[in-house]
């Protein structure tokens, strides 16, 4: 692997180009003649095939030089593959299991071989087929409080912050991927958008005209451009999450970037909001998702509420970087004064997350990136009723953010929306 | 100038070192064995010399490799001098004629050669002298509003704001300072601090013991090092102005750092507030300075309306960044929409600078970096008075900040905490 030319992996190559690679062959087998090679990249951006060998198997994932679902004429830069494996390393440290163990990385070729995962499934699939995974909310909860926490200048040492600032600021293209996808383009006519029409063209036209929500998506985007709290994920929706009853895992880190610690969460809680409004689509008769949709309202609130525990744990316990210094409060017999600031920092997370919450859910229905909750619904009439839903719960988090102040709030009105058209 | 290793200039070898300078030479004179050399340095970090040839004089400014105030002991990077000078060109280029034109700049030796401003003296002095300058709220109100809007994403294509997030991220020694000196620092017993003893030991403890003000300080601290918004000055008090009746020029901005743009505005304020409450130090008889310290009040508004003003004007004809942007909301017919957008930056802004400017009046008279408004006065007693007063606005600014809505209520604030021990 020393070619210094990119060249894009193929399934016949593939043996030939990694047949030497140490790591993949003391997992998969050294006889790489007799790896066999399948492509299941379903994303939008990269190539990902699994490799499997005589003892076993492994993923390799390969940037291209452009966005797979456009094509050619939307080039990306190979450099989103550095910025996915700096983030999957760190995140292995601030959370360690949770993400997939790398094997081996070339920058050059914007290859990573990593664990291949199994019998995993990508969450947003199990959500749509209905079924509950016991241990995600718990997990992802405890995912963001880590990588978010102890990325932030409220844990590590501001230096290597600062150099680790400086290096992911480079991840422009991606960054601009979501300034644009998700913060600007949904509220006016760019070119990449559709929606389900013309069942939803009305709300969206009320949506485009809508001041308050166009200031609350671009003061978003104002906190997402220059909020630089904590290295992000990044694009953390039920798609880059893969699981088994017993396991979960966050894969596919690449839009990585420093941001506010309210990103994250946001654009995870939005997706299972979406969820929610999207089982009305997959029921054979009607109720018949009420279990899931209740799972669905209890795992956001286990997520957020084990978020809020785990991140609250971790001021008290890990608190050694620059902000709130115990030294001006539990040093001096005010640790009282550590909890108020606690309040304060949690209370500015949760308006913030609600407010990413309800962009994202906007975008996936309005942009040009879509999700299978609802476009895995044929019928665009029964499609058009969930989208709805979802786009109206989207306006009410970005727009009153700043006034909501419980989950159980939202789950009331969530399911006052779901019932809106029922019976 | 070719060599590498790092060398202080000395009166003696100046000549020497720079006679063979281009843009010296033609600035002062090209006989070098007819300059003059006067090292003037009165600040706290670097080397200052005035050189003066048969044709003018030119500033020769060099960083140490230490804290030139502390001593050896406290070692600080050459790099603050590439700081200052890619600062100085941002500058020059967002608000032209406000900055000492630059001449040449050595980054191995730390050398910028520039501009020497005659007759100008350092506004602070010229504050502790009683005297009033004209132009200076509107020239500062002008230079915060543009650099500040123009080295933001209302204004730079993002590409380059993020790379250069990534340049001044490396600033971090000197972010270090304000870190401690300004957020943490003043609010225990540090090591440096210091403090009119006993006079303030009383409202020093009081203080001390304050925990909405700590948790407002670390509140700020966060928003320093987490808000790269645009780039600051970053250490912008009267110190870092030298004026004349006709001229303003902002000077020495080696602390530069993308933050907040309350930052800059909110520490160049809360140093006009000093003014004021030190006049009663230097008068010769009670109400001596009463149209001084009228003249202050009206430039802190001065300013700020300045700032505001400008501000807006940018935001309505230069808002061509990423940020609120017209394909949302003129270009729909929608100029309202940008205008209300505009008055909710413009209310973060306010809340943000009263609180740097309430944690700066603490940190000049506790922390290690005094200010010569109060330092001048030698009765301690006298300054006592004038400091305690500071440090009491300092407070209700940190901590009532979200609650200010003018700045003549500030006024009418600092105005009856003057009279306090009048009569």
């Amino acid at each position: 692997m020393n070619e210094q030319v990119f060249e894009a992996l193929g399934i016949e190559t593939l043996p030939a180009r990694l047949g030497g690679n140490a790591a993949l062959k003391e997992r998969i087998g050294a006889d790489s003649s007799r790896w066999r090679v399948r492509e299941v990249g379903d994303g939008n951006l990269n190539l990902v095939f699994i490799v499997t060998g005589e003892t076993g198997s492994a993923i390799v994932k390969q940037a291209l030089p452009y966005v797979r679902l456009v094509g050619e004429s939307w080039p990306l830069p190979l450099k989103r593959s550095f910025f996915e494996y700096h983030a999957l390393k760190r995140q292995a440290e601030r959370d360690p299991g949770m993400v997939p163990e790398i094997l081996f990385f070339d920058e050059a070729q914007a290859i990573i071989v990593m664990e291949y995962l199994t019998p995993h499934v990508i969450l947003r699939r199990a959500l749509i087929e209905g079924r509950q995974l016991p241990k995600i909310g718990r997990d992802l909860g405890l995912f963001t409080a880590r990588t978010l926490f102890r990325g932030s200048d409220l844990s590590m040492p501001t230096r290597e912050k600062k150099a680790d600032v400086a290096l992911f600021a480079d991840n422009v293209e991606l960054c601009d991927i979501t300034e644009n996808l998700v913060f600007s383009d949904p509220y006016f006519e760019a070119t990449l958008n559709r929606h389900t029409t013309p069942q939803l063209d009305g709300l969206v036209e009320e949506l485009r005209r809508d001041r308050d929500l166009k200031v609350e998506a671009q003061r978003l985007k104002h906190l997402f451009s220059a909020k630089a709290e904590t290295l992000c994920h990044g694009d953390l929706h039920t798609g880059s999450v893969m699981v088994t009853d017993e396991d979960t895992r966050v894969i596919d880190p690449e839009f990585a970037f420093y941001g506010p610690i309210s990103f994250d969460v946001g654009m995870l809680l939005a997706n299972f909001w979406m969820s929610y409004f999207s089982q009305e689509g997959h029921e054979a008769e009607a109720g018949g998702r009420d279990v899931m949709r209740a799972y669905l309202m209890e795992t956001v609130e286990t997520i957020w509420e084990t978020f809020r525990a785990e991140f609250a744990n971790l001021w008290r316990s890990e608190r050694k970087g620059i902000l709130y210094q115990a030294s001006l409060f539990e040093d001096r017999g005010d640790p009282l004064g550590a909890e108020q600031a606690l309040a304060i920092v949690l209370d500015d997370i949760r308006r913030e997350m609600l407010g990413f919450a309800g962009v994202e859910m906007h975008r996936r229905i309005l942009g040009l990136a879509h999700n299978a909750d609802f476009e895995t619904i044929a019928d665009p009439d029964r499609r058009a009723v969930c989208e709805s839903k979802a786009l109206k719960l989207g306006r009410h988090l970005a727009v009153n953010r700043e006034r909501i102040s419980s989950l159980a709030d939202i789950r009331a009105t969530a399911e006052r929306l779901y019932r809106e058209t029922l019976s």
